[in-house]
């Protein structure tokens, strides 16, 4: 039988999805820190990449990565130009329910296919039991944990595919806390993409997992964060693959952001009072909040939230730095919240800037403090986080504890990874079951010994 | 600030979701096949509950369970009346991206408010290089690990929270080898209700770490599915729980139908040749087949496609019913596919007659199959599925080695649950990591031994 001509990946209703490209076949080496080599780009929405340190301007082609001076480059829009293509309302017609629904938004050649899988659109809950026992006023939850591989990462990694491929590059490369790798690994695996990643040997099981599944070539560093990104910069020079680095690669944070697109469309444009995220190397938030001024600037909501900086106590070295105005030194990494653990945060411009541009707060908790907030949020919401996936919920029950923010405000809490990435995390955050003989006897037994009365 | 009302739940542009229900508070004790007390329900969609075996009638009361005769019910639908109010046409308005829209073919009360979690509408993907491996013209993956608690069973479990609230209950139990499990804890505990469960102890880590964080009773059954299912049925008994095992509440197969229902609209309506399912307790199968023939009924499709049932080799019951023609029999349960390890299928008549009927094929795989199959998905297609999540598509693959399906078949196979359920699994199908000092010489040499030339 034949069925109706489909794109060749997620088979649904969609929008601003075109053709495959033929551009790709302008390019034919990876390019890094590119000029544009005689090709013509159309992203009529982008204006340039700038650097967010000296301010120096380059063209914004696929292989960009950072600026000459060292700074991270930032990209700009035309928002003119998306004003006149797109809004709020034209947005309600669009039927594709992914990331890729705020392409206008996006920094992706109009040519480019949106990669195979389905990211983003994650659901937002309104977690009212959650507030009660936290005495805030309104809570949602984004459970970004339900993306392809299991985190907000795979907003990045869709992202760095497409700009590999219009770079021409057959093979990418990142280091990684864990669920860049492996959001990089599935998502390259789904485009044809060869992927190189490196994670420090602390990695946990399910992480480790999903990357000898999609057929990654891993590299386990035995060595902090910090030599795992060393390894991986010294490796991704020497043999020219398309860097997927965080902080080195501009274009991830625009994949990042579209986590906070899509949570002020299911806000109805109503624009809570904060936005609490967990903060490792600072791009995450850092893209929430490019997304949030993106939105401002053209004109989607009307005021832009505070932003609600969670670190692990220890390891805050970003926190620690906004919290005393001192330039931010680097810490041990000393916490079971993987994803976070990152004494060097590579993203701090970007990071920093961000937090304190919103006229946010920032929050450390303890590794005591993510467990409970594991156990809190799956018993309340049946959500399931992974430790660095909870540390924005935990930081924001600290906030109020603390009188940092008004227990009247309306909070908006993303859980960045799914915990059965980490299940041993789960069982230490939650215990082992009581274990019965398949009889009646036992069971009473049990019950009685645990105080059960059902 | 005041956010515009919403429900309760999830925030999302959403239809057929009326206001929450006062009809709950007219039960008030949990029934065991009911009879109704009085009160008028209301579905007009529902014309009632069937015995599949001495054909009995029941009005679809919430708290249905099994026929006197022991047999198993199942929902019938007044096809005229949802002819009257739903269609093709209409669906396509509907911006409700769950398995509630669908509403019209399901047994809910029209007051009933949907269920907390976003479940449903998985992606569905066109897997090109996958089929080419295969050798198959057009196959396709719905990856259904993509949902709340990482499984199908969360389509069941959403229904189960939804109909014990229709009979006022506010504990829910069910035995399961743990997909149901944590679906069904994960449900409950986001609508509030508390749950106890029973899972075999050699349920995964992931699973176990899920119910533990949604605060579940988890009772660890140090026996086979077999024991622990008796075990929960004597629970269920002696305190009255509302019962969401598999093949004794009807409603339950009602849930899960609803992958086909996406399956075929995502496919806009035009029919496969084979809908592909890993099969245990047979419920998953049956309501695949449920689904399929309502689209059918109600004139959505006009023909049905085949099924194809996949059994592990080492726990086989079904299938070997299918393949010899004979009742089935009791097996040992030898494979390391947890989720489908069951020797005594418990919805064994609705299954065998959902693969006969359709005019299907029984496959048997091998461990060995099924763990090639995991980092066979993994690698063409970066979708990561748990060992029973991928069986189907190992079954499909074995069928074509075998002829028992033509090449030129489009086949839709359904993942059923994701791998990070089960990251010990995926380790062992695709290998641990190198690890190297954090040094470019180590690295060097690792790749060396390897023979890998980046």
């Amino acid at each position: 039988m034949e069925l109706a001509a489909t794109t060749p990946h997620e088979v649904s209703a969609f929008c601003f999805r075109p053709s495959p490209n033929t551009l790709f076949a302008l390019f034919s080496v990876v390019s890094t820190r590119l000029q544009p080599k005689g090709v013509i780009f159309m992203m009529k929405n982008v204006r340039c990449a700038k650097c967010v340190r000296c301010g120096r301007e380059y063209e914004a082609v696929p292989g960009l990565t950072t600026c000459e001076c060292g700074g991270i480059l930032d990209i700009e829009y035309n928002y003119d130009y998306i004003r006149s293509v797109f809004s709020p309302n034209s947005l309600a017609d669009c039927t594709d329910w992914s990331m890729w629904r705020y392409r206008p938004f996006l920094p992706v050649e109009p040519d480019s296919p949106p990669p195979p899988l389905r990211v983003g659109w994650s659901p937002l809950y309104r977690a009212d039991r959650l507030a009660q026992v936290i005495g805030l006023y309104r809570l949602f939850l984004k459970d970004d944990g339900l993306n392809p591989t299991a985190s907000l990462k795979d907003r990045a990694s869709a992202m760095a595919v497409v700009k590999a491929r219009e770079a021409g590059a057959d093979t990418i490369a990142c280091s990684s806390t864990g669920n860049a790798a492996s959001s990089l690994a599935g998502n390259a695996a789904a485009a044809g993409l060869a992927s190189y990643i490196f994670v420090p040997s602390r990695a946990p099981r399910g992480k480790v997992a999903q990357l000898q599944i999609f057929g990654a070539t891993v590299i386990s560093v035995d060595g902090s964060y910090e030599d795992t990104f060393a390894l991986s910069k010294a490796a991704i020079e020497r043999w020219g693959w398309y860097n997927r680095n965080a902080a080195i690669n501009p274009y991830l944070s625009e994949g990042k952001k579209t986590v906070t697109l899509e949570i002020m469309e299911q806000l109805h444009w109503q624009v809570p009072d904060y936005v609490a995220l967990s903060v490792g190397d600072g791009c995450t938030i850092a893209g929430a909040w490019k997304g949030l001024k993106d939105l401002y600037a053209a004109g989607f909501i009307d005021r832009l939230p505070k932003l609600i900086s969670v670190q692990a106590e220890g390891c805050c070295p970003l926190n620690r730095a906004l919290q005393t105005g001192e330039p931010w030194q680097p810490m041990e990494e000393n916490t079971l919240a993987d994803s976070i653990a990152v004494g060097v945060p590579r993203n701090a411009d970007k990071a920093l800037a961000a937090v304190r541009e919103s006229g946010g707060v920032a929050v450390n908790v303890s590794d005591e403090e993510i467990l409970a907030a594991m156990r809190l949020i799956g018993r309340t919401c049946g959500v399931f986080g992974e430790p660095a996936g909870v540390t924005g919920t935990a930081g924001v029950k600290k906030a109020v504890e603390l009188g940092l923010i008004d227990p009247a405000s309306t909070v908006v809490s993303i859980v960045t990874g799914n915990g059965l990435k980490d299940a041993a995390s789960g069982i230490k955050a939650a215990g082992e079951p009581m274990v019965v003989k398949p009889d009646m006897a036992d069971l009473l037994s049990a019950f009685a010994a645990r105080n059960i009365h059902p």
